[in-house]
């Protein structure tokens, strides 16, 4: 039978479910432009206004990941992937990606870039100077082979048919729904070939998830659409009320990985790369417990095979590491002001999507598409949270493509100094799994 | 500040209230192409889902309005016409547009085609060997100045606006929707330069509107839209549970209204003309209460000078109203089935939908708009509802292109035949005034 757009439409329009296989037939027409941009944007309004069940959302998942390639890297284990939602400083898969692949796992990661005021990892590693994220699917396979891992931008086509959907979202007001970005979010992970996802859902005021019933609503339907793709999964709810690490900044971040990479102690990026590196770890199959699975990923780390599998990688796609290596000014500001703290107290609370458009408007992040990034820009926390402070102290420092003292208060604005120190947060700043 | 379309379309989805001016931009930006069709389409179905209010019905009727021609008659006096929801055996513009205009009162009347199970004035009125429905502007004009009344289709400059928006609703499953299908019959009606407007919503089994609710629920809002754009109006909501009439079929209903204009009495037919002539004299000032205004149009009809006004009217736009003079065969149909009582007992009910859907199978309505009609087919009742039946007895003739016995009892089911009389309708088929 044909397809019947309008009663399809009509069926959302009424509060329908979606038969699975129309629903496929549909959004496949869709991606085909057999079904005008004008009606499939009426139905996302629909389905943003009456609902889809998981049913609809696994089956719109299945259409997105069968409109383009699908990797298979079975032959090479069980490849494993991580997913953030989007944060600020969130430098995590710079660490995790090498150290899971030294840790034997396969991982094919593709990222994408920072748009509004989250950073991206392709714009981090795009810092290096040389480094390639746009790679043929031979030379994927080839480095995948010889590395165990890759990290590479979205090619045209994976899940073409969400890439599709999302443009039309972003211009009809139905990007923020939880079927939607499950599905997108799923598909191209399903697509790149992992079949181990550990899913890392941001919650507090740099999250695009403002509140933990939200942040757990995505966290369990990422998990559960997965699993109905056949990849194993966990979600873990982790903090974002604060900056991760002490970089926010694409060069800054770079290095600031690789210091955790090379056995520093950074709090918060070292701990939860350690946690989201042992959920990959236990869901590829590689250890039979969490604890097994945390032990092997700090012995990894420990042994400088994660450094060293950094390095390798970072050279396999073009990119120069000299100047990380070496320790010598890498990707340097032109101006670095000192932030101080306004008043004697506990360095408290932090406006982390405040922080994020700051940097933004510092060069450091893009507000369209089309937009080029200063990769030297960004802010450096030098005392921690909760950390206490004299009237006047420096507790950060802003790296600027040009002094700049309106930006250096906006940024201490930011913060918020108290008496009373605050809560701690988990060292892992995993707030809950699922 | 420039239209900001995707923050308009979230506006709307998240349950808000448009701004007038608002709301006219975008409708006009659409309508100039600058805002695609995928995000008019995401903004008609949030519309549709949240609801429109009265002030953003209006909105959307002035936007219409003002995206092409507006006609002003007002040298002429105040200009009426009349707006009937559609319905089964509904001729009545026929009769009206000469009476009225006979009466004094200029009728600028645009009327569509059929389409469903619905006739149109147009249709019918092409029934007239030569009859022209589209005119240009300077030629309506020079009617209107001599005979007061014109007949058309609607010119591509009239609410273009409004034909945009309906393409699109047709496609997105956005149709029945109450201030969408305001708003255009409004903008139209207002456009043409009527500002006088008899609002003639049908109600029942053969209406689009099968409730009383939701009969008297449009009714409402075309009479305070109508006010709101500055013209007087009126509404009835009549009866649309048995044929308008005898006649059913496009020439079989311009003879109907050759007969009515001559003076016969033809139940429901003339009723209902007269009835709603009265509230266009009156809504146009030219009767000062209902019941001069119904004498005023009593008058002008026994009088002949209705019927002359009509062949006039036919004369000016082209038509040859030899035959339909002279009594002889007007378009007559190859084949002619008598359709006969299957009991004995009263002619009680008709499913008057399911009576359209058999008339456009026999070729006398479209099922798209670029299909051609057959003049000559349709329906002819020869007895009236209630009327007693002997078992057999000939109630009606079907009017063919061939013969087709399984039609005659297509035909023969729509119709129920019961043992007690039913309450008889109202003469004029009014329900309700509003």
């Amino acid at each position: 039978m044909p397809l019947d757009a309008r009663a399809f439409i009509r069926h959302k329009r009424d509060g329908g479910v979606h038969e699975p296989e129309v629903l496929r037939d549909f959004i496949l027409a869709c991606a085909r432009r057999e079904v005008p941009d004008y009606q499939a944007s009426a139905w996302l309004m629909a389905a943003f206004l009456r609902g889809l069940d998981a049913g609809e959302t696994d089956a719109l998942t299945q259409a997105f990941l069968h409109s383009g390639r699908v990797f298979d890297w079975s032959r090479l284990g069980v490849a494993a992937d991580k997913h953030s939602t989007g944060g600020v400083g969130d430098k995590i898969s710079l660490v995790l990606a090498p150290l899971v692949a030294a840790c034997g796992v396969p991982v094919p990661m593709v990222s994408g870039r920072g748009l509004g005021h989250t950073g991206g990892t392709l714009d981090k590693l795009e810092s290096i100077p040389g480094f390639r994220t746009q790679m043929e699917p031979a030379a994927m396979a080839a480095q995948m082979q010889r590395l165990g891992v890759i990290m590479v931008g979205q090619g045209p086509d994976l899940a073409p048919a969400d890439g599709h959907f999302y443009s039309l979202r972003d211009v009809t007001a139905t990007v923020e729904f939880e079927p939607f970005i499950v599905s997108s979010i799923v598909s191209k992970k399903i697509a790149e070939g992992a079949r181990a996802i550990a899913y890392d859902v941001k919650c507090g005021n740099g999250a695009f998830m403002k509140t933990r019933e939200a942040a757990r609503s995505l966290a369990m339907r990422l998990v559960a659409t997965s699993r109905a793709m056949g990849a194993a999964a966990s979600a873990s709810v982790t903090d974002m009320s604060w900056p991760i690490g002490h970089a926010v900044g694409n060069a800054l971040e770079v290095v600031e990985s690789w210091r955790v990479l090379r056995g520093d102690d950074v709090p918060g990026t070292g701990a939860l790369a350690l946690g989201l590196a042992a959920e990959m770890v236990l869901l590829a199959g590689a250890a039979s417990t969490r604890d097994a699975a945390l032990a092997t990923a700090v012995k990894t780390l420990e042994s400088g095979l994660a450094a060293e599998k950094f390095l390798a990688l970072v050279h396999a796609q073009g990119g120069d590491s000299r100047s990380l290596e070496h320790g010598g000014a890498f990707r340097p500001a032109p101006a670095v002001v000192e932030l101080r703290a306004p008043r004697a107290g506990h360095l408290a609370g932090c406006d982390c999507f405040a922080v994020g458009e700051a940097i933004v408007a510092m060069g450091g992040g893009r507000r369209a598409k089309e937009d080029a990034v200063d990769p030297r820009v960004g802010l450096v926390l030098q005392r921690d949270r909760g950390a206490k402070l004299a009237a006047g102290e420096v507790f950060a420092s802003l790296h600027l493509a040009a002094p700049d003292a309106a930006m250096a208060a906006r940024v201490v604005a930011c913060f918020t100094v108290v008496d009373e120190p605050p809560a701690p947060l988990p060292a892992d700043l995993v707030l809950e799994r699922v």
